[in-house]
């Protein structure tokens, strides 16, 4: 959707996988478009359905279920507003009229509400079409719990060079005109800011009241508690997506982790499951690791694992450096990459990296992936053989670099 | 010295790290130029040195011996000659003189003769310089050891569509004028092709004479054979760099991995091992990984551990695959990634990988490299959480796309 929203799509029609029509001629199944479970009768194994408010409901029995519900985009109540003007990005439908209103009206100054992903891709996709843009960040800090704050400070710091506003604020009201339109938003400190178009991207809520009303129950994460097959707590009914509560690979314990790979992963798993039978040896859902980048203003910002401030806040004792080093050797063109590197003060193990760079940054935080999933301490990840071709990459990778730091640290 | 030899760098100065007299004063050590060791006394500790043939030699006492002697640049006898116009390229000297001709001399069309990394390098040089270029392959066959067959012929391929040939055919005269210039070369199938410039890029050797002569031991590799404190098998004598046997990460064997990285670890290991006089822990080598990579005709080539005919070749059961993906997500600008994904077939664990593409393919080593020090299956690759931001990463990344191809096979 952010390459979309940037117009470098033509249609949205672009983004979509399988129409539902397709979908049921691929996979030979039944697709009810347009129909809502509205509860689930675990005693009759049927799920009750309806295809619209006021409209009679009907049953259909189920011998497995599999819940794939979702998240959905919250609002804090004092930002709820009907303006044509305010915006969520959560689904697709979202992100036509939104490009609807870029593509059909001239929008002088755009204000983000939120530091996350949804806000940082939005941030640069109106950039990418020359909007002036604002974006609150009511902690002052971008990706809070996957960066330090160090790192959001040089990514604050770096779009400010853009131009791209960060104010450390918090927007508490929308000032909407008769005709609809937005006004201005207005903050915490009194500020108030004019503005054509507001996105919300005040995070998600996984949807999982249709099953807490079955009974079924929740895991510490927020979402539906599930073993390794992702049966729920409930015979016969699995979940999977962003509803549900991973296993962390760092720690072990429940990890909300809603990310597009864990979601295709636990669709198959579950699918498997819930289609198998009983017979055969059931498929299992991996340890995930939280590592997720997204591209803003030139830069990659990739994170994996835990940064110190969320592995201090779990009661680790953590511990962490920062260095910054180049993406190739320095006779050759090369750009800064900074690095994060955080572990566990007495074990010596990774918990988790942050690398912000032009270019280079996922892949490394790949890497580091690979060896929070293995229980890597900073000395294996210092013993790697990284790979030196001055083009493309220093006798002394970034990640070298900060391993040695940390090294030193400990 | 790529870098240098294209003219991006204005001065072979700037690739000096340390003057002998800088050395000398940031180590405080004596440092003797232009002398050579000409033979080691194991029993008295002393190596006999002297500044040139037919000069006097004199004796230098030793408590502790570090043989740090490299490798040399290695021509097959039917080649070797004293024509201004051939060179070889292993030190500074070497592209100082062929920057030098390149500067001064108009050269139409420059021969390269082998195949490995040097060649590649030097190509790449030439090529950017805008110099027609032929490389013989006489196994038609790049990077041989570290690629399979079929990513040389991609490569091959590539090379072909800038205009360089790369012909599988084997040099066997230099035809050189009385001037000393070079006219052409002669082939082992009868061709001969002018040309005004000769890089003979035919392997390199250890320079183990000196450490042999001593009663040194050679490890199966062809280096010295060294314990895990790179201790040799005389007393009191430590050897690191491109002049010992390592251990394979993969294997567990000797392996012979004359890389930039390992030549720095294992001097550091090496010195302080040689001056910790017996106290402490002494300092360890670590098990390596061979994975390198060129830059070449805007690819980046980029291998690591054991490709299926190595692996073949030391008498694994191995299986591979070859898939192509993309290096972002298909609606975001991206560049084509070929990987190749090397496992035993019963363990299932990987030995190594290839990736040739414009970008990402350096870092995608990497993270091989990650799984193959760890142990790691196909399935730990598999299971992996690779990044996915559209414009930086795809949903599925060639290493998993790879991962999912080879579980398929096995």
């Amino acid at each position: 959707m952010p390459i979309y929203l940037a117009g470098e799509v033509s249609s949205a029609d672009k983004l979509v996988r399988f129409t539902p029509e397709k979908f049921a001629a691929t996979y030979n199944v039944e697709v009810l478009t347009h129909t809502e479970v509205v509860s689930i009768d675990t005693e009759r194994r049927k799920v009750r359905i309806t295809s619209g408010p006021g409209e009679k409901e009907t049953s259909i029995p189920y011998d497995a279920l599999i819940l794939a519900t979702g998240a959905r985009a919250h609002v804090p109540d004092g930002l709820k507003s009907a303006s044509k003007d305010v915006f969520v990005l959560r689904d697709l439908e979202d992100a036509r009229q939104i490009a609807q209103t870029l593509d059909t009206q001239t929008i002088h100054h755009a204000v983000i509400v939120g530091s996350g992903y949804v806000g940082l891709d939005a941030l640069e996709s109106f950039h990418r079409r020359g909007i002036r843009c604002t974006l609150f960040a009511s902690s002052g800090h971008l990706l809070k719990g996957a960066l330090d704050v160090d790192m959001s400070d040089l990514l604050v710091s770096h779009l400010g060079d853009l131009g791209i506003s960060i104010r450390n604020d918090r927007v508490q009201s929308l000032d909407v005109a008769p005709d609809g339109s937005i006004r201005s938003v207005h903050t915490a400190s009194g500020e108030q800011t004019g503005c054509s178009l507001v996105l919300l991207a005040t995070g998600t809520r996984p949807n999982t009241a249709l099953g807490e009303k079955a009974g079924l129950k929740l895991g510490p994460a927020g979402g539906f508690q599930v073993d390794t097959h992702l049966l729920t707590s409930m015979a016969s009914i699995w979940a999977c997506g962003d509803v549900v509560d991973f296993t962390d690979g760092v720690t072990g314990q429940p990890l909300h982790a809603p990310l597009a790979l864990n979601a295709f992963l636990s669709g198959r798993v579950a699918g498997q499951n819930a289609a198998r039978g009983g017979t055969g040896r059931p498929a299992r859902m991996k340890k995930v690791v939280r590592a997720a980048a997204v591209a803003v203003g030139g830069l990659e910002v990739a994170h994996t694992g835990w940064s110190l401030e969320s592995a201090i806040s779990i009661g680790l004792d953590a511990v962490a450096v920062t260095i910054q080093s180049r993406s190739a050797a320095s006779l050759a063109p090369n750009n800064p990459l900074h690095v994060r590197l955080v572990a566990e003060r007495t074990s010596r193990k990774l918990l988790g990296a942050q690398v912000i760079g032009k270019e280079g940054a996922v892949q490394r935080a790949n890497v580091v992936t690979s060896h929070l999933r293995s229980g890597s301490t900073v000395d294996d990840l210092y013993d790697m053989d990284f790979i030196y071709a001055p083009r493309l990459s220093p006798l002394h990778d970034a990640l070298l670099v900060a391993a040695r730091a940390l090294q030193k640290d400990l």
